[in-house]
């Protein structure tokens, strides 16, 4: 597919322009709106991004699939699908925190070939297609490389929070988070392009969606990193995801969550 | 004091200009360089942020005391006494993580005056001083509004995270995080920063050093928020904080960690 990477900014583009003026809005100051029924940003910028990005695809590749959080399915069994996560980590968007994400996907035949992970306040795009990832951001565009880190006790490891793992999953968590070096906790879909960034070498999370996961994929394997289930399946449909900084790394990691 | 403001900036420039060469810097590629015991870039840039923030401080107030988290204590019992954190939040920083925040404060007769949180990556700069806060992002400065919201089950609520309470201090803390309507964990100083700003109500912390809240404090209260240890006493010496949007919320939160 050409000019790929220049649609993945349009669509971007069309987001940003829905999520930004929506973001740290002041709740508490509108609740007169808000107890009208008609004043939830939050809401209202998710649709409206989602509803931006289809209309770019529609108009683009009328033939593609579109699987989206916010609105139905169409041609879910398209040869190239698209999977959208107009505002990823709607709770950090809540609080003014920039580490939610705009994630936009394209599958081929069900397997990840591009995405992008967009960060509107700090500027920054973590986009992937055919086999590479990069980082654009203010003007500059660079190839995105995973950390060498083979050890778990030397590694950096993000989770969202301790507390999204159900019961049963905790235990195995718990014994990831204790090997590593250091744990740091938010920030949501951003932790992944950390990893895809070369700063941080684990990402360990659990009841994702397959539109929380599947735009991160090409993105995280394009800078040379893994993402798969704690079982070591394709992470594409969600569930408990490992994602880390390369082979290695992933299989010591993949070892202790099998107990 | 005339001219505060600009030399607030003046001192967050200098700091920018040690902090931000050394950010995202591939420790994992560089290891040679960390083998031979000269390349670690956190703490070279935390002590050179400090140094050049205390040069320009010697350079215009020579009789104001300095204290910081890098070089020894000078004049500490002046009148007027600057409080420097060079960087807030190191592990976020070595994560690649837009979190950490480089923190000055004045104190005049140990009150704090003024002070700034600068996070160089997002642009943004809290600084306050003459009972009043500001924003100042992208060449926009905007006086800084804490939230209203009166009742903790609306609350929103952070802390960097649940592990830094001593065991003592856990249940008074989860008691807390229970009562509020979302909790959110990671970003350091930045949670401060979003509580002047109006983005969320709470921050519950534990075992901070005076330079971690110290130079906050103006910024909260300059926003109309409330900063006290959790027993209601003056925040600037550090210890178990609690900042609130304001005096009501405050109240209740206080009322929750005494059980």
């Amino acid at each position: 597919m050409t000019g790929i990477e220049g649609f993945l900014h349009e669509l971007c583009d069309a987001a940003e322009a829905e999520t930004m003026p929506r973001f740290r809005v002041r709740l508490d100051i509108e609740d007169k709106n808000r107890d009208a029924g008609d004043f939830d940003p939050v809401t209202q910028a998710d649709r409206a991004a989602e509803t931006a990005i289809r209309k770019l695809i529609e108009a683009r590749y009328p033939d593609h699939g579109v699987i989206g959080e916010e609105h139905a399915p169409v041609r879910p069994n398209a040869r190239h699908t698209w999977i959208i996560d107009p505002i990823d980590g709607t709770r950090a968007f809540i609080c003014g925190l920039p580490s939610w994400g705009t994630l936009i996907g394209l599958q081929e035949e069900g397997r990840p070939i591009a995405g992008v992970m967009a960060q509107p306040f700090t500027g920054e795009r973590y986009l992937a297609h055919d086999g590479a990832a990069y980082l654009v951001h203010r003007g500059k565009r660079a190839a995105l490389a995973a950390r060498r880190t083979t050890s778990l006790a030397d590694a950096m490891m993000m989770t969202t929070s301790p507390n999204i793992f159900p019961r049963e999953d905790v235990e195995a968590y718990r014994r990831v988070e204790a090997a590593c070096r250091l744990p740091r906790y938010g920030f949501d879909c951003y932790a992944y392009a950390m990893l895809a960034g070369g700063n941080i070498d684990l990402v360990v999370e659990s009841s994702l969606k397959a539109y929380d996961i599947a735009p991160l994929i090409p993105i995280i394997e394009g800078a040379g990193g893994m993402v798969t289930t704690w079982e070591g399946a394709s992470a594409e449909n969600g569930g408990r995801i490992l994602a880390s900084a390369n082979a290695e790394l992933h299989r010591q990691a993949l070892d202790l969550l099998a107990g």
